[in-house]
């Protein structure tokens, strides 16, 4: 799907502590090139990094109160795209201007929409934990990959490599990953999956529950690859005693990891991840040492997932062979396939359905 | 304009002292490979880099006395490009040569004729000041661009970038340079572009004089990028008196910006540059703090138009707005393309007229 | 010749000692990614590294006995690329492969057989000195291109680039070497190479043999670059005596260069060398110094054809001036064009006779 971008989604920019007042930030987000800042009142802007006159980037401008301008030849444009200025001359034409994108901040994430602004819709955007919110003690960090954002969204979506890829970081090294198959539900854009892993060793802190444990592991994927993990802990035999059902009673501890996937061009794409629990559940230092190893893991998959987009760019057509490993990414590429073709269709676009 | 070039034309090759006596230099010129050395009267040779045998590069070769010869296979060349020997071989066909191009030194400057050897003109090369003249104090510098020669030919075209994008260096943060509309009139090759700039602040030795001073700001602009920048200045009400007239009375001060604009290839561009004055204006420790501001000028222009050129490489079929700015690059590249258009016709090719 | 393999044919992938126990190699052969690892009972097995499933390199797997598992999702495939295990799936079509790639171990030499495994013959394996004879005093090494083999071969079928390139090097400034035209005749997957070079100064420990002598050069280059050249050392005047013939008579001294040509991609080759002499011929040290000599004339051959890919790949479609001196490389790439037409058609692979 190479040069092909559903436009009308929420896409993860960065994180709050990157926008400093006073200054502008490059990024680029589906192959569109995006400037940064922040209005006095603290409001995120994100235009189209291209001035329209000579197409300099407006991010290596000059903010000017709530307005910036290019520092090429002194075109000056408001929070809102319009331009409001251009030097040595007095007419300003009707199209004058660089497309400003929807923003949003919500608990230390930044929020663009790259579609129709009347598409927009902040009820829609995914709701990982705040990480301002004082009852939850979380990390957060990313990175780059060389690599189109399809394959990373294909490795969140099968856990299987969990017990391969990891086995050095995570050291699952045991197939139970593999030969669970988790279940698979729809979503309005994205996919629920769901799975219980029983009797997996303790670690650290939580021996104190016994040798092992069972896991309720439980994730929503949402476009563009915004990622929901709860695992819930419970005491061995849980699983059996809910036959496998969903729990409703309370884990013994709860762990979060948020995580968004930005593609920025056909083969880089930034990484955005955050893990950690309720602050009553767990101290800093605990949340220190589980993120050294969630990134220890993530360099991994980065290592693998790079190494297969090289073998895969080596001879593109080939066809892959699909296993009963592979309903997630298949189904969530089906899901992106139609977001593809509602975003070329007039009307409503945040209302497809995969089933 | 990417991969159209204009043949018949002067392009500079880089400084006198480039070429020493003895040695090989290759150059790339409108994506031609070029080895450029000295005969040993000192006459420069300017031939294609590129042995007709196998196409190993003459450059990497070995002078003998004024022939070159290829150490691959052992052709060799004289200095009008024909094919003198062949290893191995008694006879020698008529095809076996490379192409010489006309070359010509002036005053510190290398010139070469990228075209048609018979529409080649010697008095058609432009005029900077010399280098070697003791009347001038003179110093030279030049540096690579990543970036389509035209785009450095836009910026030197609209001086009024000097009142944003060199801000921090030249100081120039007044939006006279852009509201001051510059006459612009038509020359054989190029265009003559002058203004009044009235009331500029004084500097350094300039104070003397007054603590402002009228600029009169006069340059030709020949292809494909020779800029001839003469700055006079005069008392303040000077250009009032004159009604804003073409001055003949002599100035103040004087000084000269020669400058060369060369491209290499679509995406790479050798810019070079000279500045001074008479010796009788200016000190050569003047010279040096002139020109080290010039440069820091430079540094700014590259990092402006290096990253406008990957904005419009991010999505090349765009359109750019077009703002009485731009009244300069956009005759010169009207210029520009009779010239491609004349270079395609036979007969004499030196005459284009831009009105 | 760009993006043209011929795939029936014996590529050397590497030296023995690459190959260590438990470890696997990537390779890449004629665009093909190569997986290399060792059986436990020591033989050499080369698989396609791509798993099947998602692409991932098999060459960041896991070995398991003579197995080899894909790190990512964990499928498991044998050594004769059959998959034999697919976590979370019991049923493994039979199209879950990877393909195998027959491979031979020859004295040092590790062959890899790209084309149709029917195809391949142990017997058309070349054959150069074994590394591992103690007969035998060589020593290897290798080195990579940035170019197309093609223009590799071309420099080792006319060795009248001996006087040109490596005068520095080999000091062999004489013209001698372009001018003595070898005989050239055609073999079945190559040619043969044959010249007297009367008269030679001698070197170091040949002195004892007289000021001069004179030296019978004879190679076989077989597709794809295999160099198997024997350089015999006779008394001058034994070519006058033989009327130029071939020599039967055992030579005062017998010197072995043997290389291998790789083609990895249209742009990257591997280069492979060994050089020596009968141990009773010569002692290891003396090895050394003449093996310091050929990587030193190596690396002049590197930089000028790699700068000669480079003046081509400037303007590819430009024709080539052929002179007398290359009827080595024309005749080898009209056997590589007889090898290119006979890999496409069905039938024995291995009998291309080139006139």
């Amino acid at each position: 799907m190479d040069g092909k971008w559903v436009r009308n989604a929420w896409y993860v920019a960065g994180w709050s502590h990157d926008l400093v007042a006073g200054r502008i930030e490059a990024r680029v987000i589906i192959d569109q090139p995006l400037a940064l800042y922040r209005k006095q009142d603290g409001q995120v802007v994100a235009l189209e990094d291209r001035c329209c006159h000579r197409f300099a980037p407006l991010s290596m401008g000059r903010l000017e109160q709530d307005d910036l301008r290019c520092m090429y030849h002194g075109l000056k444009f408001a929070s809102d795209g319009r331009c409001i200025e251009i030097p040595g001359q007095k007419l300003i034409p009707q199209s004058a201007c660089v497309r400003r994108y929807p923003a949003a901040e919500r608990g230390g994430w930044i929020w663009i929409w790259m579609g129709e602004e009347s598409a927009a819709d902040l009820r829609s955007i995914p709701d990982p934990v705040r990480l301002d919110d004082p009852a939850y003690c979380m990390r957060s960090g990313q990175m780059d990959y060389a690599a189109h954002y399809l394959l990373i969204d294909d490795n969140l979506l099968d856990l299987s490599h969990l017990s391969y890829a990891h086995e050095k970081t995570l050291g699952l090294d045991m197939p139970q990953w593999a030969d669970e198959r988790p279940r698979i539900s729809a979503l309005e854009r994205g996919l629920r999956v769901q799975r219980w892993l029983c009797d997996q060793p303790s670690r650290g802190f939580m021996k104190r529950w016994g040798e092992t444990l069972d896991l309720w592991n439980s994730y929503d994927f949402l476009f563009p690859g915004i990622f929901l993990l709860r695992t819930a802990f419970y005491p061995v035999g849980t699983a059996r005693r809910l036959d496998r059902g969903e729990p409703q009673e309370p884990p013994l501890f709860l762990r979060y990891d948020d995580q968004a996937v930005t593609p920025m061009t056909d083969r880089t794409t930034r990484y955005f991840y955050a893990a950690g629990a309720r602050s009553a559940d767990i101290d800093p230092e605990r949340v220190g040492r589980l993120f050294g190893i969630v990134e220890a893991a993530f360099a991994e998959d980065k290592a693998i997932i790079e190494a297969q987009q090289k073998v895969i760019d080596r001879e593109p057509g080939r066809r892959m062979l699909p296993t009963s490993l592979d309903a997630g990414p298949t189904q969530f590429r089906k899901l992106v396939q139609a977001l593809l073709e509602q975003d070329g269709r007039p009307g409503p676009a945040a209302t497809a359905q995969v089933g």
